[in-house]
């Protein structure tokens, strides 16, 4: 058995490549195939609109939000976040935790004025800034919730007066979360929701259409918001497996279940860390993200001997980013406790061979 | 067996549904799924190469053209032409052929100067402009090659002294092009490529970088350029049945021999439609669409009877654009002779019903 450590697109359920194998062939007993029938059909639409309630449902979405399945991933939320929100004379404020916030603020800068109010560039992101103030007259305020290079999440919302954005790209429907807190929450399916290809968001209505800028309609919620997701053809493949993953999350109990198992996940893996002298963890202990475990050892040498005993116990994507080194190992939603337990079998492995 | 004559997402040959579906439980070997690969994963990267090198093949692609596998479909290509391709003083030129035309003139008019050059709205775009100039000074000239709704196709590439961009959404590997009778070709997968929520574009560098507007870098094709499709995660899952799909069609033996297998189907469903008393085509003879074939009948009830005689035989998908009315039968590349010949018999069984 794989153990499928990859940090995204990444491993879903084996529920969900059987349903989703089968619907290739035969959908919902159509006699046709999901890639065949079109955005338009009855059967396309109950799929969205199963797959909204259920956001909806386990996330306890309130009213006055609306829940759009896009495509472009949260790159081109980047793009679409400054465009619906910056006024032209405006200003947004953004928090720097590592290379997606910086993108995000890359491409908000070529739509308006920014304020980067704190950044953990100076660690190389090995930790999430606390001590900011996000200044009051910004029009928003945006930071990535997880980061999954560096391995660290931001647990409590920040402090902020603007409206809060936030990229949950990796950590979306992994934790329990307060959507009243945000104002515009986006994440590209590819770790905890389905496969790469749709981008979920959930937006605060009163906020749109405040920045007097002509938008093109692609780019404007508004416009998918007013066509339910619908605007142009929606990726019909990618909503579906994530409304069978979403399925396959509710029958497990909802997100409050999925945390637990996920804390108890995370807590197994940090603890053989902290314990086994080979191993160390690069994020500071109270940022240590629950979907991304980055870890190093004393050198090249023995980091080469453990990725190769990794492989032979089938425990595969747990080579660290360039720009961290040592491991990262990609622990969402469908990573069960066995391949967690099968990681720190190998990390004692390791200690006992060395000894 | 049905016949699958729906609009768009569409039919797609078999083999590619039993493919793809296989690789959902374990794509090549991996013992992975291709829903849970990495992007950056070698195997993916064969993946987009192969079928970036089949495109190429296919379409007989020259040296200076980049192919793109993006996300977004036609509606996204609205804005990123514009934006590339307009100056902020510029001008375009639009020729307008129906909704999907009209979209890109709407969506283009908000990021500069358009200048449409024909329109045929004042018969219901039910014929293809013919008599009009490209401004010489237009940034580009833009065009759609085949008109869904209405059934119209545009056969002989417009003289044009500006560059050419044509949304080839519903005819793109149907028929032989020139590639260099273009400078930008763009269109969703979901017809004659792939499943929906990939989208391909063709573009001539060389007419890129010179506009000097500031674009989001999601929008910029010069960032896809350099990252090889590669600039976010690609929709993986619609570029790998895209790539089955591309594969199935050199077996058959590519577009020339796909194009005389077009030809007959289309030409058999015609001259059915010009023979048969209760039918009658809708679109200009000499712009008559190879893809989706349009005809009504002379009254709403003679119409229902036949939908309800084609929804016994298995003909579904066949219910025209409410636009147009009556009937669109739409034909694509894995929409076989025997469907047509079943659709061609059931219009003959409905003569013989009414005599």
């Amino acid at each position: 058995m794989k153990h499928n450590f990859g940090a995204g697109p990444c491993i879903l359920p084996k529920e969900v490549f059987q349903e989703a194998s089968q619907a290739v062939i035969d959908f919902n007993n159509t006699g046709l195939s999901i890639l065949e029938i079109s955005h338009r059909s009855k059967e396309f639409e109950a799929v969205l609109d199963e797959a909204t309630k259920l956001v909806r449902e386990l996330l306890n979405v309130p009213q006055g939000y609306s829940i759009l399945f896009l495509q472009g991933g949260a790159s081109l939320q980047f793009a679409m976040v400054a465009l619906n929100l910056l006024p032209e004379n405006g200003k947004a404020a953004y928090l720097d935790t590592g290379v997606w916030a910086s993108k995000a603020i890359k491409e908000a800068k070529k739509i308006g004025n920014v304020e980067v109010v704190a950044s953990s560039s100076d660690k190389n992101y090995t930790y999430i800034p606390k001590q900011y103030t996000v200044p009051a007259d910004a029009a928003y305020f945006h930071y990535t919730s997880n980061n999954t290079i560096y391995g660290t999440e931001v647990f409590d919302v920040p402090a902020s007066s603007a409206p809060i954005v936030v990229d949950m790209s990796s950590d979306i429907l992994s934790r329990e979360i307060n959507v009243s807190d945000f104002d515009l929450i986006y994440a590209g399916a590819q770790k905890n929701m389905g496969p790469a290809g749709a981008t979920l968001v959930i937006v605060k209505d009163e906020i749109l259409g405040k920045t007097g800028r002509v938008i093109p309609s692609i780019l404007d919620y508004t416009a998918h918001i007013s066509a339910d997701s619908m605007y142009n053809t929606p990726p019909v493949f990618s909503i579906f497996v994530s409304l069978l993953n979403l399925r396959w999350l509710k029958a497990k109990g909802g997100v409050a279940v999925i945390e637990q198992e996920n804390i108890i996940k995370a807590r197994t893996l940090y603890d053989e860390i902290d314990r086994n002298p080979f191993f160390k963890g690069t994020a500071a202990v109270e940022d240590r993200s629950r979907m991304n475990v980055t870890f190093v050892m004393d050198s090249a040498e023995l980091e080469a001997e453990f990725l190769a005993l990794a492989k032979e116990r089938e425990l595969i994507g747990i080579k660290g980013h360039r720009s961290v080194g040592g491991f990262r190992a990609s622990i969402y939603n469908a990573l069960s406790i066995t391949s967690i337990n099968a990681m720190v079998d190998a990390m004692k492995e390791f200690e006992e061979l060395k000894k």
